[in-house]
């Protein structure tokens, strides 16, 4: 039988990590299934910021470099990321965005395949990976003319010949909420010689992740989705320690600047990069967007004690499980598919659901009643083996601040939305917005 | 004769910009001669980043891409960045940081060698440019398997070779304030049939720059020196448009991010690069800092109805000028040298001194008075051709903010300074600061 709107009260009440929310400032009236996009605002970031610009800035000047910290930002801000994804203290800065790290750590894993083995010429990744990543990587592989191939998720370890250097993959998947095994898929790579790269954008915050556990290679991630940075937030950027030290002097990342300096200010007119992971930084930092995303990974470190990320991690699945079988019970003739694995160990933390006709007027009807998902085309162009041609209706459940009542919710206006083909409307089917 | 206090104060009241300075909030009791390395706070950014955390964060959460603008933001803030680089509006983003946009012209205009002029295969360089340029040139010239070339100030022109593919220069030098020529640099480049990349960090906002009649192929600067923008503000980048919709498919920037993109939100896995400067955006952007860094450029927007870059330029120069002036006569025997051209045309907007010995704790005295300038070391590995073993004391002036007045008062500190040997304290000897 399924969950009435009091069990999910009910569950809500006995939920070890509610009072979680209260850390964030949510909008009234909305129920906000787009934290895989943008999260939330932390109650205590305007107040940080505000002391960052009038404090910090202003008053302090040039001299908070030192005495405010600025300077260390990067570090300060890696160690609190580094336990969030199974990396240790030191190993993660924050810096930069998501695509530059990539490129960073594709240079890297490339210059060190180059040297360690180089017949393999052959970047593997998923057609249906995040376009970003694609375009850096297409961007590298024509530099150093190396071949870009792309497959389908199914067919990743079988494209793992011996001329492959380099798999580069995203964790969770945008379009879909599938997560790979990274464990399983990392292991693979090694047994065929390639290096593995992992993009953490879907999963950092979300599920959690051990990269040392999976002996990964190299990993970059976001801080403005599950990490509630932001708007824009700074990236994050981790290398094994197997990696991160390496002295031949053709595998240091090539955005060399002199935040990533062993001696910054010595001002010497020779780079000598820094020891471990420093060595991936490269100039100045947006600072008051720094400090805007250590509170945001303060929000997610607050679940520490409350079991940390396999606490939220259940709570994520329950909210997943739950808004998949509303849907399918009560808007069963609707249409909609499931674009999202139901098995557990292969799903993120969103859930991803499939139609034909209306889908982006759907998300906008949805978001006119205040529930906030978001749409992505389905067009075969852009690349899903999955989905062929059909659009998709993209939630997301952060288990910080989303709650069994607002599935709940969000599933009785989804049904709303499609019973009376308010969806038709006009005003939905008007294609202005860009995210 | 030398001026007085009172005549400083007279020139101070005639001033036609004056009234700039209250755009600013300045710290009570400094006199601050460091914004060409962090310029001060414009008391509009902190309302305004506070409206971006709170109402278009907080509130519009991921509506805010379209509602609030925040996807337009690196061209809204080029197109205010454009006239003060004598750019056109559409040809200048504002975007990630100096090196990493340092990185993206350098390899388009390498790349453009490549195809044009295949048999030059060298960078020159200015071995007293900042350390962060030249480790980006570095790692290019290694990545592609070009020579670096770099020389003194005064044999740049020699250098221009015909196997020189690229003349990268800071149009005005962080250690000692000289400025190059950049039209007649530029046309010697173009002569010798190299193209000319112009890191504009130390001038955009302090001098008049105009790269459109410089005939300048690429340029790079800085948002948080004389742009106001906040510490560690984005940068902003801009490309001639005779480069910067080139279509040959290996001429694109490597960092290709989604930001670049001709149809970003088309999702396609291949990489079509957006026409004009666009591309030479890549990833999301700190929002926040991004906003700050628009009410900075709206503080040097904010001369141009009492003549713009033109007008602050002629006070910029009687600033340094009384300063020099200042120093020799009040400081005439305390073993001060001058490492800044005396020649106006050969002078950006900072004044540097030399001394032997004592630099260091002389700056850090003068900051415990309220003088804030820097230091630079002059140890000769620093690679200045000019300045030999001495250090270098530095002081920036900032003619939106600073008068005459604050001139004589920081100079008349100075001298108290030496005359009392006060540097001499073993609290200004200790070198733990790291600006």
């Amino acid at each position: 039988m399924t969950l009435s709107l009091q069990d999910c009260r009910a569950l809500d009440a006995q939920d070890p990590l509610r009072d979680l929310r209260d850390q964030f400032k949510l909008p009234a009236g909305v129920i906000y299934l787009d934290g895989n996009s943008l999260g939330v605002l932390p109650r205590t970031t305007a107040a940080r910021v505000a002391q960052a610009v009038t404090d910090e800035w202003g008053e302090g000047l040039i001299r908070s470099w030192n005495s405010a910290g600025w300077f260390d930002l990067p570090q300060r801000l890696g160690d609190k990321i580094a336990p969030l994804i199974g990396a240790a203290p030191g190993e993660v800065v924050a810096t930069d965005s998501t695509s530059i790290n990539l490129y960073k750590v594709l240079s890297a894993a490339l210059s060190m395949a180059a040297v360690d083995a180089p017949t393999r010429r052959v970047l593997v990744s998923e057609r249906s990976n995040f376009p970003t990543d694609l375009y850096v990587a297409e961007a590298l592989c024509r530099e150093r003319g190396l071949r870009l191939h792309l497959v389908e998720p199914g067919d990743i370890t079988a494209a793992l010949t011996p001329d492959v250097a380099v798999l580069m993959l995203t964790h969770v998947n945008y379009r879909t909420g599938a997560m790979h095994d990274m464990p399983s898929i990392t292991a693979a790579a090694h047994a065929a010689g390639a290096l593995a790269v992992w993009d953490l954008a879907h999963s950092a915050g979300a599920v959690p992740v051990d990269l040392h556990g999976a002996q990964a290679d190299f990993a970059v991630g976001c801080g403005y989705k599950y990490l509630n940075g932001g708007p824009g937030a700074p990236a994050f950027v981790w290398a094994h320690p197997r990696h991160a030290d390496r002295k031949d002097p053709d595998i240091w990342q090539p955005l060399a600047g002199w935040w990533g300096h062993a001696a910054p200010f010595a001002f010497t007119p020779d780079y000598r990069p820094a020891a471990g992971i420093t060595r991936y930084l490269c100039g100045t930092q947006p600072i008051l967007s720094m400090v805007a995303l250590e509170c945001g990974l303060d929000t997610v470190l607050a679940a520490g004690p409350l079991g940390g990320m396999q606490a939220l991690r259940k709570k994520s699945l329950a909210l997943t499980d739950l808004f998949i079988e509303l849907v399918e019970a009560r808007c069963a003739r609707e249409g909609l598919g499931l674009a999202t694995p139901r098995e557990h160990a292969a799903r993120g933390s969103q859930v991803c659901l499939t139609r034909v006709e209306g889908a982006y007027a759907i998300v906008q009807a949805l978001i006119a009643r205040g529930v906030i998902g978001d749409f992505r085309s389905g067009d075969p162009q852009a690349g899903s083996g999955r989905t062929g041609s059909v659009d998709i209706l993209r939630f997301g459940f952060t288990p910080l601040y989303i709650g069994f009542e607002d599935v709940w919710n969000a599933v009785e206006q989804l049904r709303q939305v499609l019973e009376t083909a308010e969806w038709r409307r006009p005003e939905f089917n008007r294609k202005n917005a860009v995210t």
